[in-house]
């Protein structure tokens, strides 16, 4: 299994924070010890670090603690291999381009039999599961719609439905992004958490550290933080149900709950 | 205009000696200060790192010039923006996946026209000729080969009849690599130099800095590296004629001349 971290936000936002939370489960405080991988969005470019190196030794992963890359779409992955061998081409997150934009794709958990999905356009370089349904699933959409649909609910519900058809193949907990909006579907674990003022502190779980978000934000700022389990311990995490997807955009949360039509706001 | 620079090597190798002499013309020594960028293949993955500050003052180049990064296929690029803003989404090396395949590219140039031509599956990010051209090309390639030929210099000689084309509009010094080969046409500047046993000095023309690669290296390595301008002010750069095509593979140069078939090694 691996560990997913995902940021969404309505203005540039460093992730070093969390990212320091999350990079000592790569290998001390957690398992996750086979490569991790970030997608930094800044408008429609992407710039993706990738290391198939345990994450707590990782002196790119150091820079990255306290280089202040500031995004508004951040999706992040440590990997503990179960399906492919440890190499670079089999590290989170896998990008592809569709309508002229990237995408960026991070998935925690298996899926057999996946593999023998047929794909058309998009074919995977590694040869994780993982990346195998990245393809399946930008294939899908791209077939359905050549162009963006003019509604984004249509473009969510599409999706939705058809990672619940991976999800059926076993545990599919996924973050995706085009820049503009961060998918979050949920199969076992994830949780998210909404930050805006008042901004208090933080405490992460995994290392020896406390930030004031009221120091480092203006009083407008909303950012919204997804992870497989709560990265801090003072604060209280939304589990979103196992099944469902949640969106982020700007730093807000929305849902789409299968049957029902429309989107939901939960922030 | 941009500077770039490639190299190809038999066995994994860094390039932190020639990175260091690229580096200091991106803002310094030369005036490429709109970004940089540079893509490592290792085996079928590839990581690249992409910044649009200037290379000179940045802090990421700092940690790649000391950080020895192994590999068998490298590119980089330094800007000086002609055409599209300074954003990361302009930012060379460009990627994308053809035949489950990273495809790196950069390009020194200007290709006044290009954006007219049509575009099939590949669509440009950001918004310059390079990008567009990039598409086109892979466009190109896809459509003919649904496949991978089985010979390579089919393969060679269809991008040679395509990167003439494009360099038919103005001036497209162009790096290009899937990881084993390594592409490098030129227009008005590029040269190559091979080392290998028996090793010697080299001495950076744009940084105070000498290296003996007898103590790096073993006496099999084979390793060129291809640049707009000479790198090294000790030894002998080969200019690659005007028009023409070289291909790196695993640190030997072949080349492909127009209305000549098969290959012809150069070293």
């Amino acid at each position: 299994m691996c560990e997913l971290l995902g940021m969404s936000a309505n203005v540039p936002t460093d992730i070093c924070f969390s990212f320091s939370g999350l990079m000592p489960r790569g290998g001390r405080t957690g398992p996750h010890k086979d490569g991790w991988g970030i997608a930094f969005y800044e408008g429609k470019g992407c710039r993706t670090f990738h290391d198939p190196a345990p994450a707590a030794d990782s002196e790119l992963a150091r820079l990255l603690q306290r280089l202040p890359i500031k995004s508004r779409n951040v999706i992040s992955h440590i990997r503990q291999a179960t399906h492919g061998q440890v190499s670079l081409e089999n590290t989170h997150p896998f990008l592809r381009e569709l309508w002229g934009r990237s995408w960026a794709f991070a998935h925690n958990g298996k899926l057999p039999g996946v593999k023998k999905w047929p794909l058309g356009f998009y074919r995977p370089i590694g040869t994780t599961d993982s990346e195998h349904a990245f393809c399946w699933l930008l294939d899908a959409i791209r077939r359905r719609f050549p162009r963006p649909p003019a509604r984004r609910a249509t473009l969510w519900r599409f999706i939705l439905e058809h990672v619940q058809e991976l999800n059926k193949l076993g545990t599919f907990n996924m973050l995706m992004s085009d820049g503009r909006e961060l998918f979050a579907f949920c199969s076992t674990h994830l949780s998210w958490i909404s930050r805006r003022a008042p901004f208090g502190e933080a405490k992460l779980v995994d290392a020896d550290m406390t930030v004031d978000f009221a120091e480092l934000t203006t009083p407008d700022d909303v950012v919204t933080v997804v992870a497989t389990r709560p990265l801090t311990s003072n604060e209280v995490w939304t589990t979103i149900p196992p099944g469902s997807m949640v969106v982020l955009d700007r730093g807000e949360v929305y849902g789409l709950e299968p049957g029902q039509r429309g989107v939901r706001r939960w922030t």
